[in-house]
C-alpha cells in the first residue's frame, strides 16, 4: 500500500486525515463493502484522481483509518500510566482514556470493529497485532492489580471483562446522550474494581481454604 | 419471506435448522455478503433447488437463523428466572444461561452480531425489537437487585456494561479452551455482583449525603 507523489508532509496529512474522517463515516453509514470510491471521493469533496493521489485503493483508505486510529491509542500510553500513582489508578485512567478516544473518534472506532476483517490478511495481522499490545498492557495493569496472584486464563478472562464493557459502547452509547463520557468511565470503573476485589479476596479464600 | 409447498411439519423444520446451522458457519467464515446461494447448498448437502424450497432468498436464511436463535433465547426465560430466589440468583442465571446458550449455538450468536445489520430493514427492526426485549428484562433484573433505587439512564449504563461483559465473549472466547463456559459465567458474576454492590453502596452515599 504504497503512497504516490509525495507532497509536503502537512498538507499530505491533513488530506490523509481528512479523505480518512470521511471515509469512516460512510463505512458506519453503509459498511466496507457497500462504500465506493465515488462515494468517499463525493464525501471527500476530492477528484477520485485526488483520492488515489493518496491512496492506492478502498482497502488502502481502511488501512490507513485503523492505523491512525491504533497509533492514536497506543501513543503515550505506556508513558502516561507510569506516572500515575497505584494500580487502581492506572486502570481508572486506562478506562477514562478509552472512553475519551471513543467520544472523538467514534466513527474510527466503530470501523476498527465491524469492518477490520475486510482488510487483506496481512494488513489485518498488522492491526491486530497492534490491538493485542493494548489488550497485554492492560492485562498487565490488572495482573498488577492483583498482586500477580491470579492464573493465566483467569486474568485474560477478566481484561476481556473489562474490555468488552469498554468496547460494548460501541453499540450503544452516544456520547451526546444523558449519560456523559466521565460518568460512563466512572461507572465501569467503579463496577469492575469493587467487581475486582470482591474476585480478589474469593481467590485468596481459595487459596486459603 | 414467504414459505413455499409446506411439507409435513417435522421434516420441514428439521431441514429449516440444518441448511440455518449450514449457512451461519459460512456467514461466519466468510460474511454475509461474501457468501453464495451456491456455497449454502454446497454446505448443506442440498441442490440450489432444494435450497429455495424452503427460502425465497438469502436474506430468508439470515432471518430464519437470528428469529431462531433469539426464539431460543427468549423461551421460557422470563419463567426460569421467576423460579429463582432473589435479584443476585436471577443475574447469576442470567448469565449463566446466556454464555450456556453461546457455547451450544457459537454460529448463530456470531452471526446476529456481524450480520443482522445485512437484514432489510424492515426484518432488522424485528430482530431488534427481539433483542431489545431481552435487554429490557435484565434491566428488570438489574432494577430490582438496585432496589429501584438508580435513575433510568445509569440503570441503561450499568445494564450494557454487563451485557457487554457477556456479549464481547464473542470475540475472544473459545468454550473448548482453557477456562470452562460455568468458570467464565461466575467469573462475570463475581465481578459484576461485587462491582455493583460497590456501586450501590456509593449511590446511597451519594443521597445520604
Amino acid at each position: 500500500m504504497k503512497k504516490k507523489n509525495p507532497g509536503p508532509d502537512e498538507k499530505r496529512s491533513e488530506k490523509i486525515t481528512s479523505i480518512g474522517k470521511a471515509a469512516a463515516r460512510l463505512f458506519n453509514e453503509k459498511g466496507f463493502v457497500e462504500t465506493s470510491m465515488n462515494d468517499i471521493s463525493d464525501a471527500a469533496r476530492l477528484s477520485k484522481g485526488g483520492i488515489y493521489h493518496y491512496f492506492s485503493s478502498k482497502n488502502d483508505i481502511l488501512y490507513s483509518i485503523l492505523m491512525n486510529y491504533l497509533d492514536l491509542i497506543m501513543e503515550g500510553l505506556e508513558e502516561k500510566l507510569r506516572a500515575r500513582e497505584d494500580s487502581p489508578e492506572k486502570i481508572r485512567f486506562f478506562i477514562a482514556r478509552h472512553i475519551e478516544l471513543y467520544r472523538t473518534n467514534v466513527s474510527e472506532a466503530k470501523t476498527l470493529l465491524h469492518e477490520a476483517h475486510f482488510l487483506p490478511a496481512r494488513y489485518f495481522k498488522t492491526i491486530a497485532e497492534k490491538e493485542r499490545k493494548y489488550y497485554q498492557i492492560l492485562a498487565g495493569l490488572l495482573s498488577e492489580f492483583f498482586g500477580g496472584r491470579v492464573p493465566k486464563e483467569r486474568l485474560t478472562t477478566i481484561t476481556f471483562s473489562l474490555l468488552g464493557m469498554c468496547n460494548w459502547i460501541y453499540s450503544w452509547y452516544d456520547p451526546k446522550g444523558p449519560v456523559p463520557p466521565e460518568e460512563l468511565s466512572e461507572i465501569i470503573y467503579t463496577i469492575f474494581s469493587g467487581g475486582a476485589k470482591g474476585y480478589q479476596e474469593l481467590s485468596k479464600g481459595a487459596e486459603a481454604g
